[in-house]
């Protein structure tokens, strides 16, 4: 890591739900005396934004509290936007790691490419910083933190401690909706295949034209026993390392048999 | 493939330029006689919109006129949204395969991640439906289509002859820009590791109040030459197949050696 050994590291926090969100209070109380915490978090919800960036529009940053003694800000980007702007225009240098969460809800499997939780996530692991999305299984806003904030501590504290840290290692950490005396440990796994199925709910507005709301079931396609799902079922804590090279590496041999 | 040796394959188009852009016609154009084309593209620009899906709002669907015979709608969504929508709501069946863009600018390296092009065609590779983004290297409301026209032609000819074809397939196409005959042809390729080093640009607005504009120098940190940023420079097609699978397969074994 860049610190030096009498430096505290630096701890960006942000996630998908707001500012607002119960969720992101708990992270940073979880992790507060780890180093030095900053938060820079968007000003509204924004789950299900995925890696979205803002282009056509300016961003602004605004001063905001969490947690007293936390610097904090809201950004009213998506949750990538946050990241970036932290970087450049609230820390001025890269922080030792990126911490985004805890969600209010899953992300495991297909879920990691919608969410705007682990997009964050891994843009900082895209910029160089390690990184942890946090999801609880639980999307109610008064979800029970209390078994997130002790698993999350304790692998915060595990990526700390690593001496010879991939700059890029991105983790995708799911904690079941249990008590802590009930979760039986924490298990690395991979993305589960599992995906919606969706049918979109149709209505009609008082005007006579129809409009659809995005519905559907969730599918579980996947019979391993190494996957996050599987893992969570059990009742542990599911640990995906995530990377940001989408190439299908094992489909090029095939593709150079095409006549193209 | 599911269709019947009689039945024509339905081909359908999307992107996240906007259905009025030149871009998305070219591609119609491109393929119209090779299947039953249905186009069903975001009502405005939606570029770097990633995989983001609308959850908090509903979405609309209208018919559009985009090639004489064509059947075409706009959607109020993402560029994922199009796709969800359209199986369910358009098509009311899985296309044979989705073909997105042609993207007014590059998709290569990182900005697979980021784009609503490749979002939209990743979406249809989970939903089991064999697909194509593809990009034309000139960002300019009047880029010159011939070169992307004719190679788009050839790849999706190529997809729909492939007999055995993976349903997940996903490939991420580039084209140079330049003249098709200054092309050397194409590139089976990796995701290159290239980045965006973002420095945005701080104004402050007539009330005194700072706000800021995504911008940056665009930085290639990859030497291989087995990249799509190597192949294009060289004035080839690439080709990158791209996964949904987000695991980091090879940290696995690293992160079970974690005290946890």
């Amino acid at each position: 890591m860049a610190k030096s050994k009498t430096e505290k590291p630096v701890i960006l926090v942000t996630n998908d739900d707001s500012i607002s969100a119960p969720g992101i209070k708990a992270l940073v109380e979880a992790v507060k005396d780890l180093g030095k915490v900053i938060v820079v978090a968007p000003d509204k919800p924004q789950s299900g934004m995925g890696h979205a960036i803002t282009l056509g529009h300016h961003l602004r940053l605004q001063k905001a509290h969490i947690v007293d003694g936390v610097e904090a800000y809201t950004c009213s980007g998506t949750p990538v936007d946050c990241v970036k702007l932290a970087v450049d225009k609230v820390l001025h240098h890269k922080p030792t790691i990126c911490l985004s969460g805890i969600n209010h809800g899953a992300n495991h499997s297909i879920n990691v490419i919608y969410s705007g939780t682990m997009s964050a996530a891994l843009e900082a692991s895209i910029e160089s910083i390690p990184s942890i999305g946090f999801s609880l299984l639980d999307l109610s806003i008064d979800a029970d933190f209390t078994a997130a904030k002790h698993y999350a501590r304790i692998i915060v504290k595990q990526l700390l401690a690593d001496k010879k840290l991939d700059k890029h290692l991105c983790l995708n950490v799911n904690i079941p909706k249990v008590a802590t005396s009930l979760i039986k440990g924490i298990k690395i796994c991979k993305q589960s295949y599992a995906k919606y199925d969706e049918k979109f709910v149709e209505r009609t507005d008082p005007h006579g034209k129809k409009y659809y709301w995005l519905a559907g079931d969730f599918i579980i396609n996947d019979k391993g026993q190494d996957t996050d799902l599987y893992a969570l079922e059990k009742g542990y804590v599911s640990v995906v390392p995530v990377q940001f090279d989408m190439t299908a590496h094992h489909m090029i041999e095939k593709l150079n048999l095409w006549e193209l």
